[in-house]
């Protein structure tokens, strides 16, 4: 059976026979199968006038003749030819010359493979009847884009024709649907078309601008995460994004963890990091008094900014980013309490993740090490068997489905993963919860236990709702942008029929502000369908029109986003009812 | 007439012939005239076991032994010496000989001064005749210090004694007073006793971290900024601490403020700085789209993270930090416009400052460009005239009362400078309000006129408090810890008379801080009088006493740190008074 990265291989080429036909004199370069299709890269340069590269718009028109060369490709076969022929049939063409010469130069042999009327220098790896084995339908060209020759802009640019292809029609049609709707949810996107945040490229690549609207839901996020944190007893603490060199010796994570690190920044002397993790602060806060067993556990928590080395290439949208905050905190436990702390932690994580309504989907990962690769663990097999051991029981005793996962594990000690899948359908860490017994020792941390002994806690690394700025993509996509009305930028917006209702409007305004609630007005010059149907495409929860009934009434006119159009109802009804609705998180 | 300087000179000497004296092996060195007094340093360690350094609790006999000698000054005066003179006289001192070589090194004259059976080799500055001069009564001996000789680490190590002395002693002990009261109140030392931040080595010179009790101060001190900021019709924003470099290549901070930034970081190739200023990342803000002037003014505030550059000598605990929170705002105003925001701003400030009840000791200082001072300057005489003469029209019309400062202004513009008084009666700058002409057109900042045309917007640079460490500092200060009850760490302390009652404070304490109250219950096996006099040490507002007749009439007994005791009362009517006391922030 023919694969489909084989079916995608014979389909660039395809596409090459179809270029050829229509641009005789293009140059055809390379072209794989990738992902969900292909692409193929030609030099249209040197083309007569009619023959200049052809634009999006083209690409029908040369699909078509895909489909008419197809039916032509009944056998696709390769022959193995000479240096000398090979040069004598590309003598036109530099870049294949070039490739030429780069298998000469490797002592490779040389294979053409032809199908119907047009032949390609290539390794294999395509269908051998294509006309039996593609349907006509399952491909399509995609869009168009530059690229430069061996991917070094020093090179020539050319011309990258992309295509997408599958098994079936159903699949392909499957799969532009599912891209669609992730590319209407892409928090990118959605960020700049909501006026959500901003990344700003003299600001700097990987660091992201909250912009007032992304800024209010970052506040409720804020408040959200330490609500939370209160009533699981955590205290907050406020600590630098800077920390002196001796602290990241001491944690080890210069010997580890460098990679990820900035270069350190020189302060009349004194060596500093932008730090890319703030376990070291918070136990030096832990550190700055005795502590008897009776006050364990002591649970900071902090929105920490961190700082991480990535490279430009990597970067994406709030997702990966070079500066962040972590919803952060670290947890000093008795190793007696230790299980029943990890516990709380799992059943915070869940009413976090509930709270936010992301709970479908997020999944359960229990990293563990594999003891057969000693070098990336920390070496102590007990206290590896131990944590484990106990993460394993509270895991099962909270009813938790979890997978477990080998050799993933932190260098020094186990944790749970809480996953969460994106709108592409690929699944990204969104945080931790780590246990932790190396750092207490490095540090030499210590409480004083009820026999009057010193004695060493344990450490849990954990965090409430992981990064504001990967929960806040996370959430971006998850809703489309329409977001819950607790978190929503703006959460009210006032629409007067007419200039007349402009001044009632603005005392409901003034009466929704005063009830904390994030509301507008929309009084421009528009009729009042495109002012309900700008604030449908703003997702913004509630629409509150205002017209002579409403004002003789005393009332609003409700259009809920989610629940379409309600009764009218009496101003302080409708405050009444939407405070329950934000201060329930509904 | 002897001046102040002169006397304590004159003192000096009189405690180097005092020690002279109880020491006679004590090798006198050098003793100026200091602020306050006056101190001598000596090397003791040639001395005999009776004759070794001196202890603070010698001090009192030292200073007996000075009382005892004054009488016998009656006058003071200073002969010339030759070279071989002074090094007979001096000849088993090797600091006086050093001394004498200098002198002679730089060709100098030598002068020896006398007064009753003392001389030492001086440049004179004396009371002339110190018994009828100097009253017995004002001086005394302060403390003792190690110090190197010349200050020098690789010296030998001297003893310092150090004498405070002022004209009369009603002048002393008015000074002795107020810098108990000083020391008392130094934020310091308060933030160490009451737990409320710490500077931390590890962590890094500058850098303090708030503990839990601080980050509660901090937390009240953001809502109170953000809410004043919102009544004032601001948006919040979030912006990163790092800043491409053509930012401040743009800004000029490069140009002008290059002194007080970090070096560059590489991220991948980019290169980035610490902020020194959160301006550039606003202005980019604000161009992320265009703008009517029907929008103006736009007002962004945020809580910025800043950075600056201090020497390690001139940190100074929450005042003077490496990274410190700016409640930071910056304004794009129409210049029409102009006048009446800038008054807004002040009115905001006179808000802000009353709110935190430290209008009683601020001060405003307005701060004008010195015309004949042109590098100093951005050249432009128009604007420089136009925003002095606007912001002098604006305070004036509000009946402000300032002091103007020439040759004071930000080099782009005139600022109203908000001054404070520290409790060592220094004064500090708190923050500023700046307009700027500069930065909109280097930014090449506009917005839509109502004539269709681009304008460029004036910008006001300003603070809402100023960095919540310098006014957490001067809080501190200020309340000498006794934070007015919206900002105490802890709010109410619950004190069960004996084990009995701990399960009805336990109750109460729930009570409390569902209803967001900040509470604690210390129920440590002591005594009623001791976890009173503890709850007072640590300045909590309110001490709640239960004993049985609290749980027979369901009441608490309140004794409030301001008012005394009170009336017991049902506890839903304590959290209802004390709910309206924080809701007020009275």
């Amino acid at each position: 059976m023919t694969s489909l990265p084989e079916k995608r291989h014979t389909l660039a080429h395809l596409l090459a026979a179809a270029v050829q036909e229509r641009y005789p004199n293009a140059k055809p370069t390379i072209g794989p199968a990738i992902d969900n299709g292909f692409y193929y890269d030609f030099d249209f340069a040197g083309g007569l006038e009619s023959e200049k590269a052809p634009g999006e718009d083209d690409l029908a028109s040369l699909e078509e003749t895909m489909r008419e060369l197809l039916p032509t490709w009944t056998e696709m076969s390769g022959v193995e030819i000479s240096e000398k022929d090979a040069r004598a049939r590309f003598a036109g063409n530099p870049y294949k010359l070039e490739l030429i010469d780069e298998i000469v130069t490797k002592g490779e042999s040389m294979t053409l493979y032809t199908a119907g009327d047009f032949s390609d220098l290539c390794r294999g790896g395509h269908s051998e009847r294509p006309a039996h084995d593609i349907p006509a339908d399952s491909f399509t060209l995609d869009r168009i884009a530059g690229a430069y020759w061996r991917g070094d802009e020093k090179n020539a640019q050319l011309t990258r024709i992309y295509g997408l292809a599958f098994d079936t029609k159903a699949k392909l049609e499957a799969y532009k649907a599912q891209r669609e709707e992730a590319e209407k949810r892409d928090h990118k996107k959605l960020g700049r078309d909501l006026d959500l945040f901003i990344i700003d490229e003299k600001v700097g690549r990987g660091l992201p601008m909250w912009t007032p609207k992304g800024t209010a839901v970052k506040f409720e996020l804020e408040n959200f995460t330490r609500e939370l944190e209160r009533k699981y007893g955590y205290e907050h603490v406020s600590t630098p994004y800077l920390g002196g060199e001796e602290l990241y010796r001491t944690s080890g994570h210069l010997e580890h963890y460098a990679n990820n690190m900035y270069a350190p920044i020189d302060m009349d002397g004194d060596k500093f990091y932008l730090r890319p993790m703030a376990c070291p602060h918070h136990i030096r806060m832990y550190q700055r008094k005795p502590w008897s067993y009776r006050e364990l556990p002591v649970r900071y928590a902090e929105i920490c900014d961190y700082n991480r080395y990535e490279k430009s290439g990597e970067l994406m949208g709030m997702i990966r980013v070079r500066k962040f905050q972590l919803t952060d905190g670290h947890l000093f436990v008795t190793p007696e309490g230790l299980k029943e702390e990890f516990k709380n932690v799992c059943r915070m994580i869940v009413e976090g993740m509930k709270g936010l309504g992301l709970l479908d989907i997020v999944t359960y990962r229990f990293s563990k090490r594999d003891p057969s690769n000693k070098e990336k663990y920390y070496p102590d097999d007990e206290l590896w068997n131990t944590a484990e051991a106990m993460m394993k029981e509270a895991l099962d005793e909270l009813g938790f489905s979890y997978i477990e996962a080998l050799d993933e594990a932190a260098f020094y000690g186990p944790k749970l993963d809480v996953q969460a899948q994106n709108v592409n359908g690929k699944e990204d860490t969104l945080f931790t919860a780590q246990i932790d017994f190396l750092l207490p020792q490095k540090f030499d941390i210590e409480y004083i236990d009820s026999d009057g002994k010193k004695k060493r806690p344990v450490m849990i690394h954990r965090s409430t709702i992981g990064s504001l700025e990967r929960i806040f993509g996370f959430l971006i996509e998850h809703y489309a942008g329409a977001f819950p009305t607790w978190l929503a930028p703006v959460q009210v917006r006032i629409v007067p029929v007419s200039e007349k209702q402009v001044a009632y409007g603005a005392e409901i305004l003034t009466a929704l502000r005063a009830a904390n609630i994030r509301a507008d007005i929309d009084d421009a010059n528009e009729s009042m369908g495109k002012k309900i149907r700008n604030a449908k495409t703003e997702k913004i929860p509630y629409v509150l029109v205002v017209g002579d009934k409403e004002i003789e009434e005393q009332t609003v006119s409700v259009e809920s986003r989610d629940k379409g159009k309600l009764e009218p109802v009496a101003i302080s009804n409708f405050i009444g009812l939407i405070q329950t609705e934000i201060r329930e998180r509904a």
